[in-house]
């Protein structure tokens, strides 16, 4: 097959997925809905730092969760265990989740008007980058245990991301690592990125987490207010 | 575009890539070659696990290294900084190294006829796993900050792989980390699956690797051997 014939398919694929996307943020839109993607290694921590953040967030809204995974439901039960709703989509072969899937996985979801929902993207720094599912916002995840290099190696996830949450800082005094050289690597593939530092294992930075959350919120409100006008 | 004909398109482009691979591993033999390709999430830890085996190995036969990454030269400069020649491929929106890329890679190495080739593929736990570069072996380095889960969560690189390399065990100590679950993860998706534990930043369980690597030369040539009977 040709160069450019795959490249006709990938656009092609890319454009079904788009449409799709589109559908679904009108739809969290009309539901008054934030929608989160989260993005990253495998490993980074995407799971535990759902499920802290789930707990203490369901307090006071709505809170649902999609877990995409090649295999297993490991992930969903967790967070059902932490006593928020979620759905688990398996993408066997497939490296990424695409708009359709969230879409069909969101009909499994309890009606959650007013409230966020966070998916967890497959763990992947590559594919699910070009993957628009209709959320507000993509959020990739870095824990520091990866090394610096990262956002220049892997710049597509970077620039396609609104927030970068730098994880697992409770381990910084035990590696070399180097937090400024990472977050001026971030912002040059990047330079409008958001960033913050957090430990999904102790808690810390999680305040200014859902403080960022709020300002998402209240973006998107003026946003679709606006539309209206 | 429907899920047959992306299927079909998928066996197309699987089976180029199959056909090129077997040149490679052709070439190889004849080159008296031992490759190795090696796979992971992205940071655990392949280049400085890299860098510490070739410095050693050089000593005793010829090596040669092909880094892939999306994007930067950073691995290869590392590796020739340790003495060793070394091919960069970026792969750029591609998330995996494919054997055309191999092939061209390779014929920019000096000779090395008695050697070892290590390819270093992007960091991903999925799509590599299903190109084979002509390659004898593929090892897949798993860094214990990922937890014990990722085996049964990206099952299909774990199966393909002849070798787990578990790696910074440096810091078990400090993390909630289960080896005999992880071992256990692994030989369940592949009983054959060997397994070492390393530290890529102390040297612990290099010995054991090089031993492994002396074996793969030997099982290689007997292999070769019967072949010309």
């Amino acid at each position: 097959m040709s160069r450019k014939k795959i490249i006709e398919i990938e656009r092609d694929i890319l454009g079904k997925n788009n449409g799709i996307a589109a559908v679904n943020r009108a739809l969290f839109v009309a539901d008054d809905l934030l929608v989160f993607n989260l993005l990253s290694s495998p490993g980074a921590g995407k799971t535990t730092l759902l499920v802290r953040a789930v707990s203490e967030l369901k307090r006071r809204r709505p809170v649902g969760v999609i877990e995409g995974d090649q295999q297993t439901s490991n992930d969903a039960e967790r967070i059902r265990a932490a006593g928020v709703p979620a759905v688990q989509v398996n993408t066997g072969k497939n490296c990424h989740l695409d708009a359709a899937m969230i879409g069909e996985a969101y009909r499994h979801l309890p009606p959650l008007t007013g409230g966020i929902v966070f998916i967890e993207n497959v763990g992947n720094l590559i594919c699910p980058a070009a993957f628009d599912l209709g959320e507000a916002r993509k959020i990739v995840v870095f824990s520091i245990t990866e090394g610096e290099d990262k956002p220049l190696k892997y710049p597509d996830m970077f620039a396609a991301s609104s927030l970068m949450l730098i994880n697992k800082i409770d381990l910084a005094s035990l590696l070399d690592f180097d937090l400024g050289k990472t977050i001026e690597y971030a912002r040059r593939v990047n330079p409008k990125i958001d960033v913050l530092v957090v430990s999904a294992r102790t808690g810390e930075g999680f305040g200014a987490l859902y403080a960022w959350i709020d300002k998402q919120a209240g973006d998107q409100r003026r946003i679709v207010e606006d539309t209206r006008l």
